[in-house]
């Protein structure tokens, strides 16, 4: 079990890194919301301290009184629980607090948790499990946050004619990419969900049996190289590729190409983290819709996984600790899995407005399974469930196909 | 196996079904299209005949030749791999053809398909079998736009202050609603879709195992009253009983209560096809989207039951032949399932464009399970799947409670 | 002044040219509303008909009773000191009302309009001077419903593909086209305004005294020779020669073309009552935007005429009664005039509903003069304002160019 | 005429008055863009500088070389004829460039402009007139930007909840409001537009002659209070007061009272430079739109002025020089008139993108005169011509009323 000392150890490991992402931007960069779906830089910022004020401190501070009665409403993303909150598409009009009144909320927060944490080996043990429940929550929430903020500022920058970039080293180098193979798997009645005893997000509980039937897996994710093949065989202009939904997206915004590939005097580009880059054929093929990578699939004659066969494939690997047969789960992007994001049977989100946290997305989203280069290395696991709607492509998502046998 | 004779048969029988909906409708009854999502009964007149026309007699009459050549494009619903369509929001401003012309185009097309039937038994047998099989494919095709037909003139109707009544008889009384029961079932390795030897559409296939949990199923809909109640406490105006996109679903069109129902001197009433009626409390709930069937089992400490659950429970009791346990299967609502309408393990679609008739829906919207009062009776089954985004209302859709034991 | 006998006979013709406007049509062609700004032709028969009933018959007939309550509402068009209305988005859904009884509602109110006519020497002569000026006001208000009734079938025609044609005869020849004459006026102080005893609408009053610099008229319209040239020209690719709401306009609309233009296979038709015709380079170019008009005349070097120059060169022209300099005023098209509509300095609207006739459209919209080829011959003035937003194509409205000298 | 020496002080001056407005706010606060009609503080500073660099040194440096490659096009407004903008909505994206760098860029082209100017004694006399021309366009340029730099920062600050203020001292004490008073003008044939030999825009020219009839015009504008008995009155939902489409406008937005007035716990509060503050009674109603000036004339039984009354009262007012009649005329808020925004008789743009300065907003815009609190105090002129679309609100717009005699 966590203890007390480790506990704020890992409190301030988190907020750092948060911090830490933020060095290479200016106070402008941290202010802009380039759309709806994105938010600030500083109101995640704000937003992640916003958390731990109102369901750890609130709770367990005496003469518990906010930084800023404001902050309560500008931060509070959706919890309905919790109270009002500011219109999602507006987080950007808030120049006011400044960036640097957005840190001292930071700090002063933090140095309230770490004062908290300090003294609550006085506090009756239930109490301390459920602090250490509530911090941990917030820090695995804050590690979300910190993904987010990168593919925000990413979408931001792509944005900007002059194409700045957010990372300033070298480009990493690849690996050459290996040939892909189709991975067997038997099915049949299975187990998948959360059942360790550290962290999970509800949303990975209960445990529970499927039936799967026999299937394959590839290898490794779909590359830049074949998902050029797919658009030079026309396929953003074929119907019959694609779902029916996913051609109207398609048309409506008359789209060739995934988000973030550029095409500039006949040479394919990428923008990244890095800026405007050549695009590279060996790394994965990233920043893909759900009709993409179903599309993709479908010409490719395989289909998206569903999020059973995904788990299971991964949790076998992971017992023999021997060969890698399966590469990229979670060091590249995010896998979209044929799986309608829904409760897994029995689930039953918490009783107060924590519950909010995932249950009621549970619609018309698909499951994402893995983790992606920005996701923090500590927040990764077989059980996690990522998920977003069919047409979103901001993020670090990617195609790993499979076949029925 | 079905003959041609009896073919021949089930076609007239078919194609008169259809024409005898439109009885109480004059010509402009017949052209108006009065929301994107809903079609002219021309429409539908027309456009099940050109199926027939298309997918049958194109493929199988001698010195083929269109009865218009423009109704190809003018009739054809989506089909891409069959060439253009009119597109779906304008199929009410097709003044010409006038209803009358649509009835000449039927009934060439029936002659011409009478004729065809009575000579295939000169056909070598595959071709026959071929035949039989897209010609029942269109029937059932045919069938479900009987439905919609109804569905569609429903809206039109309730949209004209006049509060015209498409049907002319008396309102069939209802049955005194039984006490509501839960039916217990156990689960375990169990199989769902069609697994007989008559005809079923794609979506259903193949026959396949699934896990499911020990659960309880509601032996009747969820009724009229028992959703005033749910609006009585004012669930329309709270948050937390709703999917999140259900919630701004909800708010953005500012509604307050089912589709058809109105309120008027302080009398809840409820437009139908028989016009405005008093709202029987002892009728099933119908006409409510997904959201609204999420929120009220939310509500009810209940869910909504998988399209696995629903099937095995409903098989199971059609085997005993004995205890009805479960009421308003078939006859009142379709009811709707907490499954994402995906493809099953294995499904593959036809290779030509009547593969287009299912799969390409496989995202973003909901099954339905059952059938409702205007389903025409011959037209359901246990292994039925019908769809539908989660906003969707104007259809006879109801609610049948599930809870996880 | 008009006899009480010629008022009834009067009344009789202009009803009758109505009904003699929808001989060719369907039930289902005078239904459809083919887009928000255009009626169906059977909300212009009964609304014309609500406007004698409201304006005169509520106001005359003892023990007024209306035909049907529901009416009332249904086929107001916009008096809001009337009562409710029907939106005007939705005129389309009205299935019911059937064609016959509009019909029905119309013969109705021609019987007690005749009654109360022949009974009307017995009023006080207030009384009959009020009656016959409301009575003609609404055969005015009748015939501009004829026009649009013709401008909204047209447009009707146009969303299908089957290209109906709307009149049935062979289409008029047109008098080869004369060179365009530059005809000069002199300007000062002129007035404009209605002057004479007869009838006229508020906003044609008072006649007022404006200064007008010196000016040039051309002597006919632009051909569709003429506007071929420009759009030849790539004027609709050219944002220099638009004014920036325009460009902005045919941008977001993707325009290239006046809207019922069709390249066929590399041959220019035009969509007209005729159905599809060949385009005659002769013909005065119609249908064009206030848009469309300004751009071409800054490309021809010249501009609009206000109505002030348009008025008081046609006078001149009337009162000289010889040269005909000016052609194609009253015959043809509809010309964009330079001026927004405002009132007259000194404009009052009638006190009561009627006063919403006409000003309170006096924002946003500019002003027509002259007649078309589908304006009752007996509904045009000198004096008249015919006004339309800036984007509105789908009218008979032209260019006559005009320079300052 | 303008000597080179005193070009450049005034240069300076306006130059620095610029920088001076942006001295109580952030860089965040100089980013961001509040709707697509504001532009961010940044892009003020840097367009107005791209229009010196653009049409004074690129026409007037030797070897000019473009500051920054990036920023032609960045910080184009709508120039067609100098090449591609940037989508005006996505001005508030653009974090990159700085804020310092926007002030680097600035004080680059001054250094080249001080550069310029200084030497430009040694060019021939024609070029060094057509210099001075083009500096003083740019110098008014800035100080029309310089005003609404301030209308969209206190937009800005309106849409956050943190209520911030630009201003830093106290608010401006009001005089006590004098009773309205109706003066009086005979009218005839007056003459209109610059004749002076300044500096005035293309679209104050030519001074022409028009016909006005005799009218009052109101001592002072509307104010606070009287404007409050207009909602009091229930103005906002009589249909009655407003021009059709203004009473559209209203019920699509649901509004019920000014932009920047608030009622909180019953007292009317308005939103300010100096942020919220008590609304001020005495104060003049001002962030009104065209529509809400209309309707309040309406209902007071008056209208607005044509510019030509106006300007005619005006400038009688200055030639006696003795009783200021006319109160609130340049120094409280801009006066919206019932003219809309056209060319006058005999207009001509200039040849080259300078013209499209004022032209090519010439329709469905009204004109304003006056000035306001916030316009630089020596950018005011009889002859001035502001001009916005009749829902605009956010600029400092009032009402000063006219009436017919």
């Amino acid at each position: 079990m966590t203890t007390l000392t480790s506990l704020l150890a890992q409190y301030d490991l988190v907020r750092q890194a948060t911090m830490a992402l933020t060095q290479a931007l200016s106070d402008e960069d941290c202010c802009v919301q380039s759309m709806p779906d994105a938010s600030p830089v500083k109101w995640h910022l704000a937003h992640t301290t916003w958390f731990f004020e109102t369901f750890v401190l609130e709770r367990f501070e005496l003469n518990f009184k906010p930084h800023h009665r404001a902050f309560r409403v500008l931060f509070n993303s959706y919890y309905n629980g919790i109270g009002s909150q500011h219109p999602r598409p507006r987080r950007g009009l808030i120049t006011r607090p400044t960036l640097a009144e957005v840190e001292d909320y930071r700090s002063n927060v933090d140095a309230r948790m770490a004062a908290l944490i300090l003294i609550a080996a006085a506090l009756p043990p239930a109490r301390v499990a459920e602090l250490v429940q509530l911090v941990i929550l917030g820090l695995q929430h804050e590690q979300q946050h910190q993904e987010l903020l990168q593919t925000d500022i990413l979408h931001l920058f792509s944005c900007n004619p002059l194409q700045p970039a957010y990372a300033t080293g070298d480009v990493p180098p690849v690996a050459r990419v290996l040939p892909l193979e189709w991975q067997q798997y038997q099915g049949g009645v299975i187990e998948i969900g959360y059942a360790d005893d550290g962290f999970c997000f509800d949303n990975e509980l209960p445990r529970h049996r499927q039936f799967v039937e026999p299937f394959t897996l590839a290898s490794r994710l779909v590359t830049n190289g074949e998902y050029l093949a797919f658009i030079e065989a026309d396929a953003y202009r074929n119907p019959v590729l694609w779902l029916s939904e996913g051609w109207d997206w398609l048309q409506s915004q008359q789209l060739t190409q995934p988000l973030y590939w550029r095409q500039i005097d006949d040479q394919w580009q990428e923008f990244t983290l890095h800026g405007l880059q050549p695009l590279d054929l060996q790394r994965a093929a990233i920043h893909l819709s759900y009709f993409e990578a179903d599309a993709y699939a479908r010409w490719a004659d395989a289909r998206l996984p569903s999020e059973a066969e995904w788990e299971s494939a991964v949790a076998s690997q992971s017992q023999k600790h021997a060969s890698q047969s399966l590469l990229q789960l979670f060091d590249t992007a995010w896998q979209w899995t044929s799986s309608s994001y829904g409760p897994y049977p029995g689930f039953r989100p918490s009783a107060d407005a924590i519950g909010e946290y995932n249950g009621k997305f549970m619609v018309n989203q698909y499951v994402l399974r893995g983790a992606s280069c920005v996701t923090p290395v500590d927040h990764s696991r077989t059980t996690y469930r990522n998920f977003f709607p069919t047409g979103a492509r901001w993020q670090f998502t990617g195609v790993r196909l499979a076949r029925s046998v």
